[in-house]
């Protein structure tokens, strides 16, 4: 069913979600905080940007122009309807392509920032994978595989230009791997777990192409309090700007 | 000076200490309580023992048999002397030489577990190192490099024999590399914090010799408090046995 969601904290945005194929995950808004935006970037580039979340919250830290590719055409026309809706069509242009072609349509070393939440899961014909064509394109590697995103990313991004992206802790070793093989420098990693006491599942990198050597790993992030709740941290992403928008108001009132 | 120490909290171990040149530091006792120890395991190897506070602690958790190496001469005095006030020589055999020399010691595949607090600094001739022999050779990499290391360790493990160390979180991903360059699998990362809020600086790592991919990050451990006192996590390990021992003086007293 499609719905028209609030982006929840993010002041009047709203997202076109359908829960039966697709909504948005936190992951994405982690990743939306959690990566460096300097006020001098000018292009941004979402590679498999889904309904448009990373884009929309970018756009409130941000006025560089993004670019979202998303390949799956009704997907592709929630985030449409969503950028639309907000009014952030001079912002953010959405492209409904395979991300592979994107270098036949953009110069080498064109964006400041690539940001990703790419599928998480190798994808093996022979294996049973999710039967909603939507969900499995989303979450395995059909697609493309997380070495061939790091080959265009190389490509696409400028000298010194930042990628962060979101991935399972798992596969931690291979990514940093991937990442050095494809000049991509690992600056900070951000380790999410799902509460005190319990293994990470997901982490958050950042690299440079082409930087120097020097890795920071950040203070962790848990997400749920031992009676499942979300953790202040958490909260505070997700409703920073509605605070924001609470305190306005009260300050107004005076 | 040289005194002898309580071994905190390690029921009645003592260790010989010289302040002036080498005291050993949380960084062992964290390492000691990390590395997997099974049942089953008959031999393992320290490298860079110093005066032997790993051989010390993990003879509280294995009756495998413990061989510590150390370079420095007043160092390994001091060493034997802790041995040998614990009447650990039966379990603990400590050698005097250079760790480069174990290759003609001992055949390929010796050991089960291998262990090390290494120099955490690159040495480069043209800097400034500590002016104090004894620290500059335990803290930086003047008598082995971390790579020399890696390759001696390979040859002297079992096939799916552990390797476990502390180390600079800064060099993570240059250790993450060499671990895979010399067939050493990571197995689990666990990350220190001085404290709620900043970076971790050090790291604790394991990897099996040809192991098999997956990779856990164990949840993190905090050193201090806000108001620089020890945290709970940090004063079990060193306090563990104390509780333990004044738990069975009061069993007793009942």
């Amino acid at each position: 069913m499609e719905v028209l969601h609030d982006l929840v904290g993010y002041q009047n945005l709203k997202i076109y979600q359908n829960s039966d194929w697709f909504t948005f995950s936190l992951d994405s808004v982690l990743l939306s905080n959690f990566v460096t935006i300097q006020p001098r970037y000018r292009k941004i580039l979402d590679l498999g940007t889904g309904n448009a979340p990373i884009p929309l919250i970018l756009s409130t830290r941000t006025k560089a122009s993004i670019v979202g590719v998303e390949i799956q055409n009704d997907i592709y026309d929630l985030a449409q309807k969503t950028i639309q809706y907000n009014h952030l069509d001079h912002q953010v242009q959405l492209l409904h392509c395979d991300m592979k072609d994107l270098k036949q349509m953009f110069s080498s070393d064109t964006f400041d920032v690539i940001v990703s939440n790419p599928p998480y899961f190798k994808y093996h014909s022979e294996h049973i994978v999710n039967e909603n064509i939507h969900k499995t394109i989303a979450r395995h590697e059909v697609m493309i595989t997380l070495e061939e995103l790091l080959r265009l990313t190389r490509y696409l991004l400028k000298n010194d230009g930042v990628f962060a992206m979101v991935h399972r802790t798992e596969r931690m070793v291979e990514i940093l791997d991937l990442f050095r093989k494809y000049g991509l420098e690992p600056k900070k990693i951000q380790f999410i777990y799902p509460k005190v006491g319990k293994d990470s599942d997901l982490f958050l990198i950042e690299g440079r192409k082409n930087g120097k050597l020097g890795l920071k790993i950040l203070s962790p992030i848990y997400v749920h309090q031992e009676d499942g709740s979300y953790t202040d941290v958490i909260l505070r992403q997700l409703e920073r700007s509605d605070r924001y928008e609470s305190e306005k108001l009260s300050d107004e009132s005076k």
